[in-house]
């Protein structure tokens, strides 16, 4: 039923050989360097070498899809044809980076490919592909519910031949990352406007520009997942030329649409890579440990626990394939029921699957000793990230109702 | 991703053509000749004329597979072509009777397609197959836990030229119905056999023989599915010839073995067909309702319950399509994973479903008045049959704990 | 922490005693005696039999509260003390008939007791309390939620001297019930009142007036419940005297309101008891049973779930004891916090229960041959009896919301 | 139903009167002095403050009950009296500590009281009642399954006047606190003892004693909840007299017993105090943020979830008032029915309220801006704690099927 292009089958071989040699044995190491960091948000050198690695062999931005290939050397993967290989990288929690195929670059490099002027391209997407910078995409804001994009505050005003910024974001992936040179800011920029979807545009600040400041990173339940992190940023009378506006003054809503899709398949992708891991650990370490007189893995409660763990990945990753092949045919706008699908059940599937691998691991399961707590977190995380569930579920519950009911 | 074949397609399309002309018009006017029968388990008038039209149309003996395709008029169709016409008919749950398409027959005309001899074919199965008559499975046995098969203790004794057969059996659909011909029994024709798997024999019983008592109808939940039904019989010296026996002395183990994965994946997709249309009934009902002032529609739970369902409507339905897509590539043993995962997860989350759907329809939801809460029945029932839930999860967890730790 | 008074303890005494002696060994005669009458809504022999001997040993009335005692031998039982009583009834599904202490004769007695005439509760009340005759409270309509009661459509219009009564009504238990002298019927009398409170009246109508109609019994989940029963009524130019109306036109609402609290804790104490003798039984049958070389006692599944089970069932009990002590400390109105706390949550977790342990059962435990499926029926239709859960949680988070902020 | 002791009462008002003088406007500020501490490990100065603040009002030791009451200035007060002063202090993760009773210290007083000799008192119980010295518990270990304390390996060998300490241990709270004294160490003293309860024995190593290695701070989903933290340490030939040797040779399992009754109590009212604080603060959240034109708080499935969680949190805490009266009544041993079951179900519960609230605060409920994240990694590590959840499930289970055999 499911049939890899043989580009794609061929990707996943490397790929698998890739982690084999290259991440898995320095999963520790990497977590080691960071820990030893005297600024935690700077480069980390297992990273940057691998890095190299990754690009020499030709690993290296698998994310692009072929209506794009003009920016690839591989000429471009189908979402269907990139899930598995965004699968084979969630298996370690920091890889994905190592192939340029890390979020929310992945996105951004996306948005410049799609909205950018030739200037914007050369500037900043063209050293984004080579590995050289990171870019930031400033959307979320604390004090309103930005899963409603029309709530957005940050206020974004024309004076003369400038732009000027002010306001509050947070939960800004890579804003305090050593490797980031621009910001791409979703603010309000004509606020009276009488379509609410015309209110909003999108503005290049590059790092480094006044006014710009970093007030702090975040951390979701207990993580500050550094480098990249999620900081809380603020922009005090922040001054960027005209030019920097992205497609257009009052296209910020239309940017934040197009640029959705196939980013929450990616995250949805790497967690069911993490949810498999996970089961595999948890089948290793039940058959080695023992409680009241025989291994784990014979006790009914653990097989049952794996056999539903197996059933629900399984589930998991079968909707993303097919919400990959649904955008790969009729686009991200037409397939917006299965992301929103895919986007509320995975996460949550995941965050039960690690849960429940996580009780056949004692409290070493809760540690940095294995990878399955950070899982748990990014399962939990994701489940926040681009909006709450329970707003893509309203979403789809009115389609459907709509649907059924014509 | 998911591409059923031209056949398929057709079949499809032409299968719910005829339900929407014959058989939807006539769901209540079934169940009111079911109640208004002297005997609940003789043939029902609205069955019988259905059937007809079905047959003509070609709308027949859908279920069986390519490799037995001498058997039908349409060559065969694989697990995969044939999912999407089962959860068409799982719709209506009376309704794989009219294309001679229900359980336990299928599985019944497979025995003996794979195991009977050409004298028992002709017979029992080309009977079966014109729709002329029905036959019954035998396994289950009250006083012990059947879905551990070697549990099994109804005794079948070598009596000369004859088998002796003595003992009790319960949840035998179709034995009381006026259609039924014939009962395939198992049984031990050899309990000390050192190997567990030797022990049991399946014999042929056909109806009206001597000493095969039908002790009384079951219910499940409250309904008693007639005129199908599940009933309690009882063997008491029931004598049939030595050439009844299938297969051969001993191998009652190895039919039963090969007699369950396409079925357990029928009533997977027949119960993803019940969900599907709850929910559709579902949002169909939410518009049509107000509390507090608004439509049900508008309720965010009502909502974001319509999106679950959705989502795991979706999930569900491909795990079971990789099921068959396995199962006709490898074969049914082979995908014993895949079949597990299924029968697990289908059921339990289709109860799930329909109850969640059912809560929207008040009261009424319970009630004859709506096929949700017979579908409910059907799926809590499957929970049980063939083993329940826990006997699976047991041997799929013992698998994959074996698979992680080679 | 729990101390119930003198008086109840030795009412559950006798209570339990009654029980064993009369209640359990009858448990399937009864059902039998339903099976065999030609009027499934008839009397069944053994009830009218019990009903005699439970009078004569004084567990007569017991629900009858103490500012209610002048109706009752017994000097009132507070809610409190009430409830472990209602549990002991709950674990034999057809027992609180016995005791005349079922639903919905127990909330229509009261009815009488706070809103009657002295004629009305001469005429009604009393032969209620002898045990002579039963009434029906006719309150939902097929086509409107009815949980928002204003939104009831049944018409009430003064001709004259009379109520002239017109509408539908459903799941009116006891309406075809042989013993049933009287419907008490809400319905609107001034549609038109400005207040949506005020529009409601309350009228008796007598068994057997002209223009009522019993259209047909209603099942849910497969169970028809016979001979109480729900039923589908019908009133077509009912007629009755102007002295019928219960309280005063216009006041139906505020009896609707006054007479839920302690109903809705009845079931849930017969739910909880239900749930209970589950757990009991379960614990026998999986010691009796043996799958794959050893007891189901010994699978570490069975025994997690039956510790979930407890534990589930304890904290439902103490959940309603106290919503029990609240009402007799501050009466229902405020306790409604508690109230709808324990209408959410209870019939939810004990269908839960009961779901668990019915899979220790195998196929047996979805039959008749044991209590469990009848119990699983009431407690799914307990959650859409007197509204569904969603209508009980969204008054319960409006009022914490409230309660939290200010 | 439910009465405190007019003592408790007080306790709770003046509790509850410090919080909110003290400790909430505290906060934020306690974090920050821990994230600016050259050594997080160190004593943290709002503690130190606020610790002499509580001695000198008296709420102090609150844990102490009455059969200890010798130890106390108060007379001891019960579980049940406690169960409330313990969830008030839960509101706060880090106020236990300023009222002295903050785990593992609460519960190594107890064992000191119950089982240390006068000169044991002397030296290690009186400075941790005056709040000068802190104690760790050294139980679990990393290679095995130490829920069942059997399992444990570290090596405890007699020489000479001298007991000799070799092993690993791990997730041993305040371990690396500065305030940490001495270690109360289980290991093996006995291996080839006949009874395996009687191989282990407890022994008293002085913080700074050589050959006590601390090996690193773990985390439990990312938080490393210093200062007191939870600790890998080694024992290389640690070296203490004979007389450190807790209780007797081969006692140490008997001291583990009877040392883990209330320790689990209280965790589960901490985390009850932490989830009512989450639902309160949601209550509060929901009123003040708006999405798709209307605030949270009208959305019905943010009300939905609001009444579950109330009733979640109100169950929980009665099932755990009910246990510590129990325990009160009859003794921790007896009371083990209701002690697995709360430890089972609370924390599991709290974990999925606080989930659910997390999720009506955006992206912000999983950041410190918020407790409730901290609180949900503390549910989370509880259901590790004293063995995981299977662990009492089974035990549970077991007596229970028993129970309803005999």
């Amino acid at each position: 039923m499911i049939t890899f292009s043989e580009q794609s089958m061929q990707l996943q071989e490397a790929l698998e050989a890739f982690m084999a040699a290259h991440v898995f044995p320095n999963e520790h190491v990497y977590h080691e360097q960071v820990a030893a960091m005297d600024n935690r948000f700077g480069l980390v050198p297992i990273m940057e070498s691998l890095r190299e690695k990754a690009k020499a062999e030709g690993l290296w931005n698998l994310f692009i899809p072929p209506k794009l290939s003009e920016w690839s050397d591989h000429g471009g993967l189908s979402n269907f044809d990139y899930a598995p290989l965004a699968e084979i990288m969630g298996r370690v929690i920091w890889s994905p980076e190592v192939f340029n195929c890390n979020a929310p670059n992945t996105g951004n490099m996306e948005v410049f490919m799609k909205y950018g002027t030739p200037e914007q391209q050369e500037r900043w997407l063209k050293p984004m592909l080579a590995g050289d910078m990171a870019a930031a995409y400033a959307m979320t804001e604390p004090q309103v519910a930005s899963s409603d994009a029309t709530n957005v505050e940050l206020s974004i005003v024309r004076d003369g031949d400038e732009w000027v910024l002010n306001g509050r974001k947070w939960f800004i992936t890579s804003a305090m990352y050593e490797r980031t040179g621009v910001f791409i800011v979703m603010g309000k920029s004509d606020p009276n406007n009488a379509s609410r979807h015309l209110q909003q545009s999108q503005v290049l600040v590059p790092d480094g520009t006044p006014g710009l400041i970093k007030v702090r990173p975040l951390t979701t339940l207990g993580y500050d997942d550094a480098p990249q992190g999620h900081a809380e940023i603020r922009f005090e009378d922040v001054r960027v030329p005209a030019e920097n506006v992205l497609l257009g003054e009052g296209r910020g809503f239309e940017i934040a649409q197009g640029r959705l899709g196939p980013g929450r398949m990616h995250h949805c992708m790497r967690l069911i890579g993490a949810g498999q891991r996970t089961l595999e650990m948890a089948c290793q370490r039940v058959t080695e440990r023992e409680t009241f007189g025989k291994p784990l893995a014979q006790h009914q409660s653990v097989r049952e626990d794996i056999a539903d763990c197996f059933s629900d990945i399984e589930m998991a990753r079968l909707l993303v394939l097919k919400t990959c092949a649904k955008m790969d045919q009729v686009g991200a706008q037409e397939a917006k029921d299965m992301i929103a699908a895919a986007k509320i059940s995975v996460p949550r599937m995941m965050q039960q699957v690690i849960d429940k691998c996580m009780q056949m691991f004692g409290a070493g399961g809760l540690t940095e000793d294995f990878p399955m707590a950070e899982f748990f977190n990014y399962a939990r995380w994701c489940r926040q990230a681009d909006g709450p569930d329970q707003v893509h579920q309203m979403a789809l519950g009115r389609q459907l109702i709509k649907r059924y009911t014509e």
